[in-house]
């Protein structure tokens, strides 16, 4: 790690708002992308964090893509709300109507934001770790591209359709999982094929629907979803609510949409919340306490448990961020 | 299958209407119950079937079961019920309260019910199945006992915790999956034992927190979940959702509870209905069936279609009932 810099939370946010805003976005719409790639660099989550920062110019130069976006956020019913992204940075929106989705949900119960028209939602867990902070059960979920083929399938139909949960604990970071429903992260097979290594059975379909190892063949062909059957009709759900239920994009459609340019997916992302304090006194919380414990008393690790070890080292000891990295950001900063 | 009698959906439930008001059942308890045992019968899923129907009279003999069950239902905000089975079979108390749940839901575009203190939650599909009927997208989930051991981890923590889904479509049955959260289901390894067979790895571990394929070793001691940490993941967020968020018995106090009864899971049921006609048109209606239809076409089946097609089969040929599971029900009537 010594090829690394050491940055503050401060100083990385500098940078990935300098950089956004050279590609010619709105501070407020710049500063919004670079909060959640820099939570993601800070808690250690590399795949979601500054790495992104140079292909985010692949989807600002998508024709549709709006650098200054004007959001319309239309509270449809006290329990629903629209969010219009305007074809910014999906995440914009999100966390900019995210207020008005926490005081819904704290004055009915449960409310849900459905954000369209938004390019590439990035980990969704920075948006329900957010409710979590103000109190409430987050859930979130949205469609991608169509890379995935349904259990007992052979042609790709759904998106990598990840789902992102997190509950509010006392005096400690929520319970948090954000996962794609797929058997593989699509960048481990892509890191695969760049290091010449094969992967394992299950993670894909060649382009003539047949199990493959090679990766190459995989990102050509279909990756397969999680947990056979069970995780693709996980897939396909998520595929509803956070497609068609919300008047967004299908993956297939998402996938037609980005016309080759390789763009971030441009789709709609659904936001539940809910208030655990309606139904529930203490002696509830303590019910869920106990039951956490129980997992990770046994050493089984919680999701999200490791990010936030890593969040608390790096807040004390700077947030590492690759040489190489950085000069890249830099270079696209000078507008090179 | 000729050892099968045939019985019009009436006739069947007839029979399970008299066995559990000949167990003491209230005349509209027992209907609830009977009419999702008979449903579940009616499209071949015999393992939530007729066949649970004696084993009723080991959850009826449990000392909190109340047999003339006081419904509560209270609209404690206009997006959230709370609905009380006061330790009657919960499903009499879900059915019972559905058709407020439909008229929040179609208010607000969003609605939540926690169903309380019921026992034995039985299949989640005939609920959601119900709320698509209505024109809307249904979502439930329960915990159960605590068989199911978290991911990395060797103790059990976790109920098999089912998640059902279904989605309105035009013209035809919904899109619906209900599935347990575990690898395989207890019943399927309860088969095997008295079979003598042996099942697959990855179905569950001894009660030394090993590996097995023993179906007895993993009976007494865990399963696992599907998928992983992922499955994992989702089935801590079930026991989350409907238990300690809707102030509901976790899998593990559901287990304390029963104190050696043997009755079926006392527990809480969460029931999310959303409208999805609110934000979408037409066109997203188009976009859904153009995404099923490209799973089921290609000959991946959707979940729901086998029984769907049963369904029709048994309506026009009659229900198939056991001859020796009808004498036992017979017995069970006679008081025997």
């Amino acid at each position: 790690m010594s090829d690394d810099l050491r940055m503050t939370e401060a100083e990385l946010m500098q940078l990935a708002v300098d950089f956004l805003t050279a590609q010619g976005l709105e501070r407020g719409h710049a500063t919004s992308m670079a909060s959640v790639l820099c939570a993601a660099q800070r808690d250690g989550s590399l795949s979601h964090g500054l790495q992104r920062l140079p292909g985010t110019r692949d989807t600002i130069g998508h024709p549709a893509f709006q650098k200054a976006p004007q959001l319309r956020v239309e509270q449809v019913t006290p329990a629903v709300l629209k969010v219009d992204a305007d074809y910014g940075f999906a995440v914009h929106a999100t966390m900019s109507a995210l207020p008005q989705l926490i005081a819904s949900a704290k004055a009915l119960g449960i409310a849900f934001m459905a954000v369209r028209n938004g390019f590439h939602s990035t980990a969704l867990w920075p948006v329900v770790e957010a409710l979590a902070e103000a109190g409430l059960v987050g859930l979130s979920m949205n469609p991608t591209h169509d890379w995935v083929v349904p259990a007992g399938g052979t042609k790709p139909v759904l998106g990598t359709n990840p789902m992102a949960f997190a509950w509010p604990r006392p005096g400690q970071p929520p319970y948090v999982f954000d996962f794609a429903t797929t058997a593989a992260a699509r960048a481990d097979i892509a890191m695969a094929r760049n290091e010449g290594r094969a992967i394992p059975e299950g993670w894909g379909l060649d382009p003539e629907g047949q199990p493959t190892t090679d990766p190459a063949a995989v990102l050509a062909g279909a990756m397969l979803p999680f947990g056979g059957h069970k995780g693709s009709a996980l897939a396909t759900m998520i595929e509803l609510m956070a497609g068609p239920m919300i008047g967004g994009l299908t993956s297939a459609a998402s996938a037609r949409f980005d016309e080759g340019h390789k763009a971030a997916p441009c789709h709609a992302e659904l936001v539940i919340a809910i208030d655990p304090k309606l139904l529930s006194d203490p002696s509830d919380e303590a019910a869920a306490e106990a039951m956490l414990g129980a997992i990770s008393g046994q050493g089984a690790r919680l999701p999200g448990a490791r990010r936030h070890g890593l969040r608390d080292v790096h807040q004390r000891d700077g947030i590492p961020l690759r040489h190489a990295l950085y000069e890249q950001i830099l270079a696209g900063i000078a507008g090179r």
